[in-house]
């Protein structure tokens, strides 16, 4: 019996994939699995993998599963089985290839952050806006928003778990970079990178503040710091997180770690740390919130678990609860395994290409949008204004119209991705 | 410039997998992903899928990615576009399955426990000798051994760095049967389950504990329980882990849950809990070990992270260590995320995948081999024997020959699976 | 303003105290405290410490705080000044000494475990049962009943939290006879100490287990194991947990592990492991109790924290909480420190002498009592009888009158101490 | 044979404490305590206890066990049998008693914050300077330096460890003021505790990470926020943590919540964070400090450990490992008990008097200073003026002579406390 692909009903939706370093590949891993697992309107096809180096981008390819490879992105974006850019390069390009894409008539996916500025995310805010009049959608990878347990703790906070907000609590520890021998690649260099720690780690708990919390932040005070200010260059090409430093020497032009408070639109105090020379910490994001009611706290070096305190309970039996976010009640986890059987990082790329998907077939605006990765730029410009005036506190400018969604996702398989427009 | 298979050099090995439930999911999640992240000498195919009920198997083909679908497995086994037998049916099937995929000439990969009985067991083993004659090699799914942590727990002690060992203690607490109303599926049936949780939970800690140590358990002293002896006749098909109830009851014929301590061959004390009744518990496969000169600990609610305590270290400064599993140097790692990027329950899956293509290709003995599988019925029926007889101890037959690896596997890039043989 | 002492009007209960090593200190502490954090109805009078040496006693006697120093027990337990005789002597000599005390109308509190043998324990309870009649009370110092955790969750299991009990699992880990070297000291002969891991750690864990569980172990199986056989003889005088050895050897006649599983008479399973070889665990008494709806779990290394599951609450949100017991709603805790600041070990000791004085004030029954010492003691009997018969299940004898507390203690300031009656 | 008091040939130490409210009763029972477990040169004597409240302060007496009243704090501070001064009362009478005492030729011991304001702390230094001219000491009773697990982390520290410093970041969250009904006890008024959260727990941790660090805070930035501004009267006498509030409502004057964040004389970042309204954390003092070679974590609820991660060994084997701080080898433990038999919060205040007693035996500066509390308080101070503009980085004025010490205690038992002066 010659199996006779029942998906062939579903529509296809074609995927074109820019860069292929540690973000393609796990994108790649995500295009690759969505389907299979989930129930989905349309069914993702891996058209096309886009780069510059002919060899590795057809070696990318057939590593990954895309069906062939473009050497020239301008090529991808145009191609008619490609609905949909995905975009996986350094931020110093994400403008350009996103408004080519957008105007080309493709939907968009772009890896945070949204840009290396202000000036360039609000390029994109307006070429999104004016792709959304024609239909197509653009979204911003801010990943980490589709960890179950990050999803469900929207949901708890949404429902009015945690009461009014007193303290949000973010930081993001890592430690590639403690070894002053570690080779200067592109992430350490300005033009390339936008920002160090602040744009590469600071983005991502600047996004899921926001999120988590349902509103903006307001004002910022910063301090940063580049502890080693010269690094060995990278003998060969560079390559992502790893590359033998050679004998030669150049600047970091980028922050190794950031501080910042700041405050919330309700009022509640936040604070933010990024950086890449915390010894021991391998991707410690650890976050804790704080509400009148209850409070919530997390570390993605145990993603399968939330801490939630209930502080309505009796105080005699009350305390933080770990919550395993792997029950069939929880978002996404329907389409997953057992109770227990615990998610990796990589799962959020799944869930987020379905997320995209979902919007897609709806027509429904998905979230984190590049208006949110917009209010993501002007944080972290606020926090680079602030560190370069002895920290004084910075305004954070907000848009017109960005949105943060007002409730998380209830059902993986049942809802669109909830993305309410709110006025900040 | 459309993409040539850079793999299409790469010989094929077809894969045809009988039994489309829970572990059918994950083995084609684990067949799917293993040549997109391991470099492998054979590319894997999803040449066909079998089970009973044809629309059913359709559409799990359809859906997880199967080319093609029989509905009698008789059919699958025999089919030239597969050279290896995956079978993740119910263990009341797997000895004729895998007697007759062997007989057909395919390598064959059977899901754990081998079998419900010594017998079916041994004669598997049986039939798994003279296949090696003839080149076909034979392996049993304890995918727990591909946890990372594991992997590397059996590293540390294979290289002495827990000296003669003390004590072992393994528990697998799940909570799925807490609920009385829960209702009486396949798993509760002596018939196809063979026992309840012991060989479930049971089989998967025994292995493991046999694993790490590298040497067998030779006696068990055992009690057992069934708490709820009468559960709601399930009100449609069963379906694996969860069906709705009927009004209708039927008498439970496993255990809920199994308790024995033991002896290892070198005197180490042993002790070992399997329930599927422990509220709270999702899925704690939970382990030390305690050695002479240091112990591990591990909890596979958190996978990715391993207990080390060195008690040769200066006793102020020393304490359990959690390394988290998830840097190059560690099993497997290497073809993943940078470090803290943890992996999920399904990454065992093509770990088991990846060693046993190696394997194949290298014409190695993979491990767990069906020998190593036989040993462990032997240990779950001297523990069934002993609960009978008033937990009296009871020895564990050893066979003549079941391999027990020497040393983990160092390289997963590099390194063909290790598997010493053992007189145990 | 001279001050005149308020509890001049409180009479006064002259406390004589045996045996000066560990845990004459410890109970030192608990005396000299309990009446500075407690109101109490009696003002315990450190009066009299008792010893064989007589420099080492007024040693000990100057450095506790004890008025007086005897060198002959006998001499102290006939003393007009003192109506609590508190022996902290090893266990062959409780027996001897808490007949004689009672017989000499004093009270006792007598260290755990209560003999070494299930004949002196009965004789024990015999007068104990006399003295009950001239109104002595006598109690035995299990000491970890009165971790507030602990009292806690008896209160909690108490009051139906858990509802019926599905499994008990106990363990108590010590690592300090990992070291070869590690001299033998009387705790490693028989003829002083009973019995090793069993009755040091076991009798803790065993007693802990009823009080817990709110009814007897009624059967056991058991393995054990001396791993160590010789060690070197104590240099100098045997003194308790750590004494330089020398070069002569020595055999050790204790067991240095015991592991036993059971059956409650609920017809709960039940696992327990004592053992001195588990490298890196100090004082890992760890217990998690499961019942059908709830679960608890603790760790003496953490003995402020107390985790608890309701499984009662919907799956989405709930999870082990960690309850900080140090609120003032929990046992004893009223009389401390604001929540969140910690107590220690040597609390125990005051709270055990909190609610002897209570008792002996008020006339009632303390738990545990002597019974209850010896409902241990024949657990403990009843395991060495299994390992000695290849581990088949051996009943425990229950004695015609055993007290185990119908329900925790609900106010360490205003209640006495609840010792139900039970028939077990 | 009565006993004579072999610590009579110790020349005494009389204390006269002034206070009797939770810090009174934690000093007491750090005094009755400290002569019993460690062997000191001077025997200290509880000679007298002052407060306004004659009824009270003689209740304080007899319950807390000192031997005489006084009503007035100045007839105290002059008796003849009262050789060290303990303040145990707000911050704003600080200054003066301290002053005072020192004027009156007695050593102080006076409780954290040194004072309400960098004046009165100024005056207090000086007046310590003039005392130690005649031999008088001076102490700040910043107690969690005697946590065991502190203690030895300055000591890991100092020993090069960690290398150079990347990263110091403390936390210090309670939950207490969550509630809004919470009445206006004293400590929210400006006039009584000078500042909010940032003095109470600010202070503790601003001294916590310098001397950890063993260097100086040289700038901050800071925000800080009263969230509820207004609270109800309390019904009765102002009573510490807890009282009933009544109707009537008054305005809170100092802050719920400081956030600030700064830098270290050799160019570390560090961040704090004090606030009473982080609902769920009891007394969660949480550090972690990020070297070039290593990383230190801490959770003052589970004082007992510390975590250490030591960047030199091998990656693959790495981690943070949790030391039990309860070894004989770890500072204080030598006296206490066997390991992992945990201590308490009120054992730093034992710890403080050892050392403290000591010190005056030895005639050695003690640590912390009054020129430290100075330091804790210019940090203070220069919180409060970044928070009142703007949160613009403000230095912090360094004293000319104020102690860090370079080397923690190596020995409870044997080595005088390590004081080493520093120009900072």
């Amino acid at each position: 019996m010659e199996q006779r692909d029942s998906e062939a009903a579903a529509p296809t939706l074609g995927v074109g994939m820019v860069g292929y370093a540690f973000m393609g590949a796990a994108h790649s891993q995500g295009w690759r699995t969505v389907g299979r697992v989930f129930d989905l309107p349309l069914r993702p096809v891996l058209a096309a993998i886009g780069g510059r180096d002919e060899a590795a981008v057809r070696a990318a390819a057939a590593k990954h599963g895309w069906a062939s490879a473009e050497s020239d992105w301008r090529d991808l974006v145009t191609r008619d089985d490609v609905q949909l850019v995905d975009i996986c390069t350094p931020g110093d390009s994400h403008a350009e290839i996103a408004i080519a894409a957008l105007e080309a008539g493709k939907h968009v996916l772009c890896e945070k952050p949204l840009a290396n500025s202000v000036a360039e995310a609000e390029a994109m805010v307006a070429a999104a806006e004016r792709a959304r009049q024609r239909g197509q959608l653009a979204m911003v990878g801010f990943n980490y928003r589709r960890v179950p347990a990050m999803a469900y703790a929207r949901r708890l906070i949404a429902e009015g778990r945690l009461g009014t907000l007193r303290h949000v609590r973010v930081s993001y520890l890592q430690d590639w970079l403690v070894d002053p021998q570690f080779p200067l690649t592109w992430r350490l260099k300005r033009e390339h990178a936008g920002s160090g720690a602040l744009g590469d780690l600071g983005a991502h708990i600047v996004d899921l503040a926001q999120y988590l919390a349902g509103e903006p932040l307001v004002g910022v005070s910063a301090l940063s710091e580049t502890f080693v200010r010269e690094r060995p260059l990278p003998a060969g090409a560079s390559a992502g997180l790893s590359a033998p430093g050679g004998a030669e020497r150049g600047p970091v032009t980028v922050d190794d770690a950031a501080l910042f408070t700041g405050r919330l639109a309700s009022g509640a105090l936040a604070s933010f740390e990024a950086t890449r020379m915390a010894a021991g910490r391998k991707n410690a994001l650890r976050l804790e919130i704080n509400g009148e009611l209850g409070s919530l706290a997390f570390d993605l070096e145990r993603l399968n678990e939330l801490s939630f305190h209930d502080h309505t309970e009796p105080a005699a039996s009350s305390g933080f609860r770990r919550i395993l976010v792997t029950e069939s009640e929880h978002p996404y986890l329907q389409a997953w395994w057992p109770p227990g059987h615990g998610l990796g990082y990589e799962h959020t790329f799944a869930h987020q290409a379905r997320d995209l998907v979902v919007a897609i077939a709806t027509g429904t605006e998905p979230a984190p949008s590049f208006a949110d990765g917009l209010q993501v730029q002007r944080v972290l410009a606020a926090v680079e204004e602030s560190a370069a005036k002895s920290a004084v506190y910075t305004p954070v400018p907000t848009s017109v119209r960005a949105s943060v969604p007002e409730s998380a996702q209830t059902s993986a398989q049942t809802s669109a991705p909830a993305s309410a427009q709110a006025q900040v």
